[in-house]
């Protein structure tokens, strides 16, 4: 949406308009922001299931607190420097969704001992074996999740195969380990075009998780969780019955993708870059932009959608398209000549990124905006 | 390249093996990057142009150092944040080499007040127009490039227009304007696909650039800078008669890119990412690392040479391909089945990213390393 042209506007003393940032700034929408947690939030409690919400969209304790009713309420974090900061942050029950590896062991028990409830997973043998020997050498006992490949193909067992019980089992057998129970992120849920396949997707996920915890219980294997989660399962789910937790995360921002894909609305993404028209080539039907790759990421969006690749949603101005990115350069190209009057050199837009994860984890600080109003700055975290 | 399995190592007090470091980690091999800064430098002096590096690459004031004589030789940055980076850290002599917009022409004048050289780009006449109105109102003077398009069709004005022309003219008019002379990059370098492509580029770029001087010579406008520049055409243009100075940036740490269009050996690449093998799934042939689209970034490289989409290169293991990374996840596929063996949980790989630029970005600290050994950590400046 183009705003403004440029001007210093100084507000009320400390209030500041969008006008006075420098740009490229990440803005965060804080009306929309609380809109998407409240909708997801009555999600989880319509259907009876815990939300631990995924943070590493964000990576900021202001977000995460209004995701959570307290912050002894689970979240879920990518990192163990995520995990660091959330715990510094007063959190108090984090799972770290990604396998643990013999060099964040040690890490990862500081953590266990920091926290009332620390998770982490495993999807191998080797690092169950590993795991056990470190709790053993170092008399530490870690909460771990067995991950579990419900379609996505990414990690996890596979939980038709013998060796995903072998698994269970030997973790179960662990004195060093207290096996929390099991986990599957539905990521090819982002392959799907419309709602419906996602609703599939959805049913696929939980239908994987609850046969699995079967046939654990006939093995007797208790499994006290079952944890699923992402965002556009979690907003097209029909239900989770069996299910204990979801962690969706990106649905407090939302995106381009999310939008292409039918899990939101356009104008319910509540994270945009904002950006100053820098130049006009009208022989080339282009201009220029301050917001480039390291404002934007490449990520490439939806291509499964569209064999045209653009870098973001210009909403407003459907004929605008963000072909190309440089580093701090962005060229959008008119599919009708652009009217150069409309965009003078300085004018501002916002462009709604394809995947705000990758955007938002570019930018030192967010701005958190009420209309074309800066209320706040938050600081995410960032690192390893 | 496969470094070796997890294990603590420590050696001689400070000194650290890479063994040591958490994953994924950002390395700079500082004898390749030396070898890259002292190639380019020897080019430059072999020619008779200057090298005025851009610095966006790396955004460290150590490497800045090395690749100039002194402090007070020139630099390039991309963003006023390292332009204020570099002027704090006492570079003396910088070219902002991305076009001015008014909402930056207030630290743009501050930067020109503080410094003994700080140049800015022009190529819209509502941006001359601004600038001069700028400069009158605060009685500042800007050294001024006028940015021309030599062909790759991103900034710059089409030099073949009279507008062109006139904006000079328009610039030499201004009381508040000195202009410093004209400068483009051959961005479209980038599409080559092998030197022979990127000689004809880089003839393209200096013939347009010195045709253009002569242009403006016949208009009575004297041309003091001709300022040219882009890694693939600063390694392989012939000469550069009539040309002032020169700008790659990317030659310092290389990068898969770069190698695959014949700007370097994939050997020469100074920076890579380090990452640990998370787990193996032998049945689809793949390996999970902790290596992903936050570590890499989401550049698809080279994409004009090959339609497969690789997120960097791992030397030393051709048949494996780095295909899927999702934000903390990076998934290996062998094209021959993965011996397990070869890559238990834990081992190191590192990979060369497919921009180098890009990737650097998206770390808080650069590990320094001479073989395995991790001898400095820089921390290169971010944001707007």
């Amino acid at each position: 949406m183009r705003i403004a042209e440029f001007g210093l506007r100084i507000e009320n003393g400390m209030t500041m308009d969008i006008t006075n940032l420098m740009t490229p700034a990440f803005l965060v929408d804080l009306p929309k922001l609380k809109t998407n947690i409240r909708n997801m939030k009555e999600r989880a409690r319509l259907h009876g299931v815990c939300l631990r919400p995924h943070v590493k969209t964000h990576k900021t304790a202001e977000i995460a607190r209004m995701q959570t009713p307290q912050e002894a309420s689970g979240i879920t974090v990518s990192t163990l420097a995520e995990a660091r900061f959330f715990q510094k942050a007063g959190f108090d029950n984090i799972t770290y969704a990604f396998p643990i590896t013999p060099n964040k062991m040690a890490e990862a028990a500081e953590l266990t001992g920091r926290m009332k409830h620390f998770h982490i997973l495993i999807d191998q043998l080797e690092t169950v074996l590993a795991v056990e020997a470190y709790g053993r050498d170092n008399n530490v006992c870690f909460s771990v999740f067995l991950k579990i490949d419900c379609g996505y193909h990414r990690a996890g067992v596979d939980p038709s195969t013998a060796e995903s019980i072998q698994l269970a089992k030997q973790m179960h057998a662990s004195q060093h380990i207290i096996f929390r129970g099991i986990l599957t992120h539905a990521g090819h849920s982002y392959h799907c075009r419309n709602p419906e396949e996602i609703i599939m997707i959805a049913r696929q996920e939980r239908d994987v998780m609850v046969e699995f915890a079967d046939r654990l219980k006939q093995h007797g294997l208790a499994c006290e969780t079952i944890s699923v989660g992402s965002t556009p399962t979690a907003i097209h789910a029909p239900g989770w019955q069996g299910i204990s937790e979801i962690r969706p995360g990106n649905y407090a921002f939302f995106d381009k993708f999310q939008s292409d894909i039918g899990s939101c609305r356009l104008e319910e993404a509540a994270a945009t870059v904002l950006t100053t028209v820098v130049a006009n080539y009208p022989q080339r039907h282009q201009m220029l932009i301050d917001a480039g790759a390291l404002a934007l990421s490449k990520d490439p969006g939806a291509v499964h959608l569209d064999d045209e690749i653009v870098y973001g949603a210009i909403p407003g101005y459907p004929h605008l398209k963000l072909f190309d990115i440089s580093q701090e350069h962005g060229l959008i190209t008119s599919e009708a000549s652009i009217a150069c009057d409309d965009f003078p050199v300085g004018s501002l837009l916002q462009i709604i990124p394809n995947h705000s994860c990758l955007t938002a984890a570019l930018f030192p600080k967010y701005h958190v905006v009420e209309g074309n109003r800066v209320v706040d700055e938050w600081r995410p975290m960032r690192g390893w």
